[in-house]
């Protein structure tokens, strides 16, 4: 599978089906774990798709409604009896802390770790998160309450060095950090050699973005413009679009003009109403639309 | 199905496992809904096993423990999607309230029905809740929070009248609801007409008791003695009886001993732990010692 990969927990809505779980979607970027929302039942579905507990120290919450936050509380105390001691991080929209306090007060007395809440203005599209491997963004969306969608940007990695280039010209290591940065190698006899004979370049930086839940919102192109997959909420038809719009929500249609105008490579719709027995009919109110279309289900795993 | 039954909603501990949910259980008695605990996706098991949420007044919380309440949070927000009007009780031990509140507040804004907070003294052996048709008792039980099982006793149901005796003396309607409860009838004559003549005794009322978690506890059997189910915890095998005992759970051993002292009718076990693959040898420890021993299971429906 992919280095960097998607895996949909949940993509139901807030009603409760035996189709579809709620919320939560694991971002890998080889083997490194971050989680974007938690809906009840995230750590059973975790359990399913064999994903490792350990891997995970950064959460993002897009809002504070129960579908996407309350598996937070289970899995924060599974995390304590498999004995985590390094920090957990939850980057969510202020509140989360009201939230959060009594549950950990009340139920999770001598948590072998620390629950670290970095608060995110969700009016605001910027960077919240950064490791040595990726970047993660804030992306404003319209729904009934503050909530925001996330850029998940790979770093550029370095480039690959030519080994054979390397023995060729007897370059100590000492050197090798900044050639694959992109350093020229000047010999000791005084002779430079460019950079692109010592190394191929890396494979290009990806760009996942996620939107959920949120009204039909343009102002959201500039965000994800060309990003490689974007799951965006498709939780209505469009003959429902009243509904939509009272609830801001997005139908299908609107989820693949947003894909359309954004130029992304690839769509994946979730967030699915309980009232369709058969999601088919979403896919195939955005297909002509955005052809790259993909129906999100439960223990899919899509390579951005 | 039985008129008094038990659904099992999920029968696991406190570790997810692909193979039990957290705790929870349904009281059935004739279509009126209790349920017991709500551990984390009790509102998907409800879906599975098409139990009606709108038939559920009262839930009983038997600790506060993360895998027996974390599904409150959940039930409480779909209830109010879905409509519900009629206030909600929940019998649980102090604190729930702290829980609750927050939660309450932060996501349940304009929720559409009253939750009612009935504080149970897990420390007393004492009637909790009484309508027309059942008894609920605590029976306080030995964890490492103040924790307390529940005693379902229906209450004596009235008797049958026989009604060709009720025509052949042209007994007036007034009379019947005494006459069903056991009054003899007088007619205009002065004839004394026995009861028994009038009546066909009504079916014996029945009791479920549950008792989790806790462990090895005999003090509870005065209060579950002779019941016509037992729901009794076997988190652990003999095995693992240090473990169970420094967690204050029981063994399956230990479950079945309360059952043959408390003489029940049957005896059905569960709060798995995660570490066993195979319950089955949970089972083959407690049978030999009460022969009647059921393994609870996802999805089962028990007649009491």
């Amino acid at each position: 599978m992919a280095e960097f990969n998607i895996k949909i927990l949940g993509c139901g809505s807030a009603l409760p089906t035996v189709r579809h779980m709620a919320t939560s979607q694991i971002v890998n970027l080889r083997d490194k774990l971050y989680m974007i929302d938690c809906g009840e039942g995230t750590q059973v579905q975790m359990r399913r798709m064999r994903i490792k507990f350990n891997k995970l120290n950064h959460i993002f919450i897009s809002h504070l409604h129960g579908d996407h936050c309350f598996g937070l509380p289970g899995l924060i105390s599974t995390l304590g009896m498999l004995g985590r001691t390094g920090d957990l991080f939850i980057h969510a929209p202020k509140n989360m802390e009201e939230y959060l306090q009594p549950v950990l007060r009340l139920f999770n007395k001598g948590l072998p770790f620390c629950v670290r809440l970095n608060q995110v203005d969700t009016s605001k599209h910027a960077l919240i998160m950064e490791d040595r491997s990726m970047e993660v963004y804030s992306i404003p969306l319209n729904h009934r309450i503050p909530s925001c969608g996330f850029l998940f940007a790979e770093k550029q990695k370095e480039a690959h060095l030519l080994r054979d280039m390397i023995d060729f010209y007897q370059i100590p290591v000492k050197f090798l950090r900044q050639i694959k940065q992109g350093a020229d190698y000047t010999t000791p006899d005084g002779e430079v050699i460019s950079n692109k004979r010592l190394t191929r370049p890396a494979e290009p930086a990806k760009r996942y973005a996620y939107c959920s839940d949120t009204a039909y919102f343009p102002a959201i192109i500039p965000a994800i413009s060309g990003v490689d997959l974007l799951y965006h909420e498709a939780t209505f038809l469009e003959a429902d679009k009243a509904r939509a719009k009272e609830t801001y929500h997005s139908t299908a249609s609107q989820a693949a003009e947003i894909a359309r105008q954004a130029k992304v490579g690839k769509l994946v719709i979730g967030h699915f109403s309980a009232r369709y027995e058969d999601d088919n009919s979403l896919k195939k109110e955005a297909a002509p639309i955005f052809a790259d279309t993909i129906l999100a289900k439960e223990g899919m795993v899509l390579p951005v």
